[in-house]
């Protein structure tokens, strides 16, 4: 057995079923290996962020990691803005890099890059397997910090992938997640904490963004005086009927400091504490008051049963949310906006979707038009990395085949990673991407009106504005073999909607806001 | 004055004019600088990767630095790999890049990330402007180590940025190229060492790869027995009629090991020593036998004056090369394949042209097919990074308006940062990307086959097609708005190339061998 095949046979060992990939050279007997072991699924994806959004979504829905396959440093380099988002989501990924041989490395050859630089401000565990001994053991330390919701980037010269591996040298790695758990003194310190204290906040995190979770944090807000929120950009958020509503803590830091002004108490239940995205001059980066955060279960922990044991412990039962109550589809006449694009959205939600959210200027919309939208799962841009929601939106359709996939994409943070509508044709991905073309970057407008700097001017303008030319995303989503249509009012994409949602594959929905 | 304005009026004072940008919420102050100084060209790119590209392609052709402008360490990190082609092509590049107010950075908010070591292993020069006192030291060590030959990264607070900053304060900060030489010693010694050994190899690097220095090498060469090589990916190569041909090194390691095993000396004039593109099991990673190598221009000095001086001493004469004589054109009726594609590019390349080649199936066959074409330019992918092709083009095309820009191009390599034809377009540049559409990663299919692995088994096979589902690149291309035009032979191929050559703007080819 060679080390690419000790390293394939362990990965897969380890709980790890789908590669999403783009080979080089220096990765060819990592390829021969798992054309080999045929225990895990390859994905190929024209760029290398394609691969790690990808495997980014298909972490965040089934909670285990998927690997990438990528080529050296440049390779490396392109999946980096989607494992900057993954970290942030503290997603399971397993990053297998080759390298040249060890003995070529020091010839400084043209692709030889330090992996290790690039490779550390996004993996929370980095190896070299610098012989094939160090095959196994590394493995084992990467999959026992990918299972604890972390990305780990494994670097194999291809001199270590070829070499024979004695067997029996077989390291036991985890196959499963690392215990989180929840302290259950936290608990009874934030339920004196809540009941001494009324008008306190509730911050929920990714992990007790569940129904169970949002349905108790409601109970003990009823009971106790207190407010919850959802953390502005949850790794995955479960919402719609039958779920208790629970509102976003803003994006913007004015509007979020109004909210915690006044609370005595900052609860947080998987969140971590709110902190301004961006820093505006003459207002804190820390939102919350001094001296008013107590944190009773962190992100690694599981905020879900720590949330359930609160409301225990306060002796309140949790009521799930009104039942099925489908929001209002707009005006069939109106006018498409974005606004209109996001009810349209919400109305015709299919039960259990999958909803990734990218396009800045939509999603505030769709948060508020889906409260009571069929139940379904939102996955966000954790990191601010653009370039996350295609990606994304295809490696939680290949993860969850039985349920459809709405990808709210934008044109401006569309073109970021757009060949990932070719990995959903060829795939045959159930994935209905709705791109709000308002031939901007909108949100960037929003910051420079912020900012008081005039966008009508020359660079500005110019920085902010997508329309000349225009993108055309009908031809684009065909070029990658992705059947597609252009809306133009309300009605056009409520129909296209329906039709995409109700057929098998990809399609893609330009909604025309020019 | 504020921070940024400091830094763009001196970045400007330093020769910059053309600044690639894809701004971000920290970018507004510096958008807003370049707003108010307008001494400096801002182009936008969809991707970051086409910004880093496009000031390649910028840098090369001038031999001076286009900036960049990039949105924290996700945004550089998009533009890494093309940073990696322009580091080992020596390029200058000033890229700027925004990052939180130093007072927000340490509350960790969700884009904050490590640029520091994302950007040192493309960055010849790193720099963070903790202050605004340092914002033109900075800018001043920036702009010296670009002009050496290098890639530079400033990093900017934001509340940098915004503060106020003396005037006054302002170093020189170079404005030309810093002065290549060349050791008359070396020279002495390579002639003492040439006319002593015969059978020696003269390998040329990008300096010395102009029409005196090819003219002066093939007289060296004729007068002492040697022979001459262009090294394998030269950052830049002026070739084609009146210029003395010379053959390109070749970039498999069993034929360059064949070339240099019996020669009794290495002459290095602006090239590095040559080494393996990758490691072989079995095959040395220095080609050139031990003891051969003298360099008598390293790739920072003068290489062309060092070869005329090295004429000089040897009292050889330089002739021209041949006068034009264009290269036969293919049979009109004859299949479209790799050769056919890159004889008809060479026969009907126009005079003066810039030929950006990337993809590895068709520029073998261009360097053989354009040895007696029109004269014209080549420039290469240097760092191995995919992706470098149409981004280098664009900032070719943007430096030397009045030269035309052929980009040979192919569905692999183009679907990378295939954003670049929309910054073609909006800037009305003259590129006309020839694209091999063979539906496959043809050169990993060939280092399959030299690795002895089997690519018709499933994972190997799936990982190097492209054909399911096929690329559209007429639709991609007008969805990015060029337009474009699909050629099924040879005829068409000719017919649409002319039209396309004779126009203004962008256009591009996809040129069918599936």
């Amino acid at each position: 057995m060679n080390g690419a095949t000790a390293l394939v046979s362990a990965a897969s060992d380890s709980g790890i079923d789908v590669c999403f990939a783009n080979p080089g050279t220096t990765e060819l007997a990592l390829v021969d290996a798992l054309d080999k072991t045929r225990s895990i699924r390859c994905v190929l994806g024209l760029f290398e962020g394609v691969c790690t959004g990808a495997a980014d979504g298909y972490g965040r829905m089934l909670g285990r990691p998927a690997a990438t396959l990528l080529h050296l440093g440049p390779g490396f380099a392109n999946g980096i803005a989607n494992l900057h988002n993954a970290r942030r989501a503290r997603t399971p990924i397993l990053n297998l890099v080759g390298d040249h041989a060890t003995w070529h490395l020091p010839f400084d050859a043209p692709l030889t890059s330090d992996i290790r630089s690039l490779a550390t401000p996004v993996s929370g565990y980095y190896g070299y397997v610098g012989e094939p001994a160090a095959c196994l053991p590394r493995l084992s330390e990467a999959m026992r910090a990918a299972w604890t919701g972390c990305v780990s980037t494994l670097v194999i010269p291809t001199d270590v992938q070829e070499s024979a591996v004695a067997p029996g040298l077989h390291p036991p790695a985890p196959s499963k997640k690392i215990n989180p758990s929840f302290s259950g003194e936290s608990v009874e310190a934030a339920a004196r904490a809540i009941t001494s204290r009324a008008g306190s906040i509730i911050l929920l995190g990714a992990g007790a963004l569940t129904a169970p979770g949002q349905n108790a944090a409601q109970a003990i807000a009823a009971a106790t005086g207190a407010r919850v929120f959802a953390e502005t950009f949850p790794s995955r958020w479960d919402r719609g009927a039958s779920i208790q509503t629970v509102p976003r803590f803003p994006y913007f830091p004015e509007q979020g400091l109004a909210i915690l002004k006044e609370a005595p108490l900052v609860l947080l239940a998987g969140a971590k504490a709110p902190v301004a995205y961006f820093g505006t001059a003459g207002l804190p980066s820390e939102l919350a008051p001094a001296g008013t955060i107590l944190s009773f279960a962190t992100p690694l922990d599981d905020a879900e049963a720590a949330i359930l044991a609160l409301a225990k412990a306060l002796g309140v039962v949790a009521t799930p949310g009104r039942a099925a109550d489908l929001p209002l589809m707009p005006s069939l006449s109106g006018r498409l906006d974005p606004q209109t694009m996001a009810q349209t959205v919400a109305a015709l939600l299919p039960d259990d979707a999958i909803v990734v959210v990218e396009g800045a200027t939509t999603t505030p919309f769709f948060f508020g038009a889906s409260l009571l939208s069929r139940p379904h799962t939102v996955l966000t841009n954790t990191g601010g990395a653009i370039g996350q929601g295609m990606p994304v939106a295809t490696g939680a359709a290949l993860a969850c085949p039985d349920r459809p996939v709405v990808n709210l994409q934008a044109d401006g943070s569309g073109a970021y990673t757009l060949q990932s509508l070719w990995t959903q044709a060829r795939e045959g991905l159930n994935v209905v991407t709705v791109l709000c073309a308002n031939r901007a970057y909108g949100i960037l407008r929003v910051e420079f009106d912020r900012a008081r700097i005039d966008t009508t001017s020359a660079v500005a303008d110019r920085m902010t504005s997508l329309d000349n030319p225009p993108l055309d995303w009908v031809h684009l989503a065909r070029g990658f073999g992705v059947p597609a249509a252009r809306a133009n009012t309300v009605s056009e994409l409520a129909e296209i909607l329906a039709r995409a949602l109700a057929g098998k594959g990809p399609f893609l929905i330009e909604a025309a806001m020019w």
